[in-house]
């Protein structure tokens, strides 16, 4: 079955090319034009079943990314992301199946309507093109990243780091012969294997090919890509979410959404990282917010007047910083308003635009809320952990986007087309 | 009902300094979310009574500004751009009248699901936020890029051209102190007055208080725009548009869109550059073509084919460069190819993804034209001059966006928002 079996090699050697990258990349893009759903989810499924029937072959090269890792004293934690194993590598092919059996968005009529002069426009969701991925150390994202922006249609250029390199080269490298099999361009699919930083610097540079560029992982990269892109870029991923208690809300499910946003996991985006309080619940809501907080391990760092409810040495002071951190550990910070609008600005000012919660009873402070909060997602009596593309039904999520352009919030396949107006007529000319 | 005289000196003061203009915007931006349709309509109305009112002081800055251009010599047609009169400003009044008449976009529910959970999520088109506007010598682009921001909920923050200076100030300062008369703040237009560049390209860099940048103009600014930015960029405006006879085009027809798209005004972006034909019709088509397009004046530039067909000395020699050429100007480049996919690829190759055309009563040849063509705007039998806010219905049109993310083609009021996700539950937590 195994195709050519130098495409590594291949793929090592086409690396730093960007020009040669390119013209294969815009090949590729018109290639896949014309495949339609079914080979497209034929091709995925192979693909899945590639990942696993090739397992050793990943496992060996996964070895030699730990091994270094090892040698240059990498943390048990940073391991433990980078590591592959046999179920991994099963959930991995699992996720590429899930993709093959979502709906495909290319195509898709979003609107058609007849013009007085008798043309018809025809407003269609289309393949946003090539879409380039810089990451971190999951090899995962490798499988992942591409299937979903292969069903919606698009090119994948992938930048993982250097530590999952091997990995990825070997994954990658599965999937190219598993798309050649299948009569679809191996093109794409290119993983950029040179980890010279120089060379992703210059990869966020080229318009020439790439039409989106989403970073995937800290926000040191995400901010770093920012700064150096030359092409547009979706932003992902830092949440600085907030859980406000309003003056009418039911305590009992306050303090249960604030522990759910906090501590069910803390380590993920849509994780609380302050709460915010009236302070005419106050008095009533932070000594058991302090207790619970506490017995889950939680830090809290708070401004004077809720310490001073708190009554406890181990409650920190809160800096400006704070207020503006996201933490991604078991620490949080605290503040008291006055009142809703205080809350909103508070919330407004600090916050990534990613996801916060008011718990209230109160519909109408509830809709300000909803309504004035500036970001992606925002919650009435929800915990902020549900901002995830499963979570919303889209069945996938590439990350979660916290600018204002294009996609807001969850970002599934349809998140990663954009749409291109069709127009016929016959014989429309302009007067 | 002048409100604050010196206003013009509060705008220029408060230029430079973007940490303050930040503050501004960013209060203001809390502020207009307040505002709902009616209190907007009313204030842009009044705006467009105001323009009319004071057209004395706006014809006297636009004076400083031609004097200061015939002085180091603009050219006619920079400074026939730059001219205001009575009934130009008349029509500005008319535009601004008109986008307060059209569906305000804010809050409009695209999609509402229920989950398993209980929870029920909303998607809501919402404001961008604040969207900073950079535009070159036409002053008549102040009220116009104001109205459609702030009619979409938008801040806005205006870069002019130093040609048009003092028109911009008198013309900011108008609506500002009309806005305020209205009970609105006045800081949801604010204005930068230098005209330096290095303020200018400070402005591109704060991310800290702009969503969304657009630029209005030439391809240059355009390219500065996207290579300086920071911020998240809508280009717009280059168009470099085909129009492609194929073999079976009704010819009469094909020449008729070909002389609309190029010669009914060629110095816009959905006028035609670049004539692609089908082989088949080459020598039955461009005989008549070439009569037609140097009867309008066009200068030809062809390939050798073509060249040999027209059979006259005033066709040029279309070099590379003109092929992906912008003229904007009385030129047309000319190709022959030798079937649709070789058309497909060489408009693919040169276009700026903008508007393009096919000519033919060959149905699968034009859907496969309109699916593998990646313009904003794909016709068929149709001139590319259709590519208009206006034309398609929109009632008023910021620009036309030849990128892939976000916006695609005319932009009008619904392209100036993004959208939010508001759940509302009763206590959902994650498990």
């Amino acid at each position: 079955m195994r195709f050519s079996f130098p495409s590594i090699y291949d793929i090592l050697f086409s690396m730093t090319d960007f020009t040669e990258m390119g013209k294969k990349a815009i090949q590729a893009k018109g290639d896949l034009i014309q495949a339609d759903t079914e080979a497209k989810n034929r091709a995925l499924l192979s693909v899945a079943d590639a990942l696993v029937a090739n397992a050793e072959e990943i496992l060996a090269a996964n070895e030699e990314d730990l091994k270094r890792g090892r040698e240059k004293g990498m943390k048990e934690g940073l391991l433990d992301r980078l590591k592959l194993d046999e179920k991994r590598i099963a959930a991995m092919a699992e996720g590429v199946r899930e993709v093959a059996a979502l709906p495909d968005p290319d195509g898709e009529v979003l609107e058609t309507f007849l013009r007085p002069n008798g043309m018809e426009v025809q407003k269609v969701r289309v393949p946003l093109g090539v879409i380039g991925i810089i990451y971190e150390s999951r090899p995962n994202v490798t499988a992942d990243a591409f299937s979903l922006c292969f069903k919606s249609g698009n090119v994948t250029v992938l930048k993982g780091g250097s530590d999952a390199i091997s990995s990825n080269i070997a994954i990658a490298g599965i999937i190219r012969r598993t798309l050649e099999e299948n009569g679809i361009t191996p093109d794409a699919l290119q993983l950029i294997a040179d980890t010279d930083r120089e060379v992703t610097k210059e990869f966020m540079r080229r318009r020439d090919f790439i039409d989106v560029l989403i970073p995937r992982g800290s926000a040191s990269l995400i901010r770093t890509t920012v700064e150096e892109s030359r092409i547009p870029v979706i932003e992902t991923g830092t949440g600085n979410c907030h859980v406000y208690v309003d003056r009418d809300a039911d305590l009992s499910m306050a303090l249960d959404i604030l522990i759910n946003a906090k501590t069910q996991r803390n380590s993920v985006c849509n994780a609380a990282e302050s709460l915010v309080v009236h302070e005419a619940v106050a008095e009533a809501f932070l000594p058991e917010a302090f207790r619970a907080l506490t017995e889950h391990g939680v830090e809290i760092r708070a401004d004077a007047a809720a310490k001073r409810i708190m009554k406890d040495a181990r409650v920190k002071d809160a800096t400006e910083e704070d207020f503006a951190t996201e933490y991604l550990d078991a620490v949080i910070s605290v503040n008291i308003v006055k009142d809703l609008a205080e809350a909103i600005a508070h919330i407004n000012r600090y916050h990534t635009k990613h996801s916060d919660c008011i718990v209230t009873k109160d519909q109408s402070a509830a809709e300000r809320f909803l309504r004035e909060i500036d970001s992606a997602c925002v919650y009435h009596n929800v915990s902020t952990r549900f901002t995830d593309g499963f979570e919303f039904g889209f069945g996938a999520e590439i990350g979660i986007s916290t600018q204002m352009l294009h996609a807001r919030g969850p970002m599934g396949l349809r998140e990663l087309t954009t749409y291109k107006y069709r127009i016929r007529g016959n014989g429309q000319i302009r007067h």
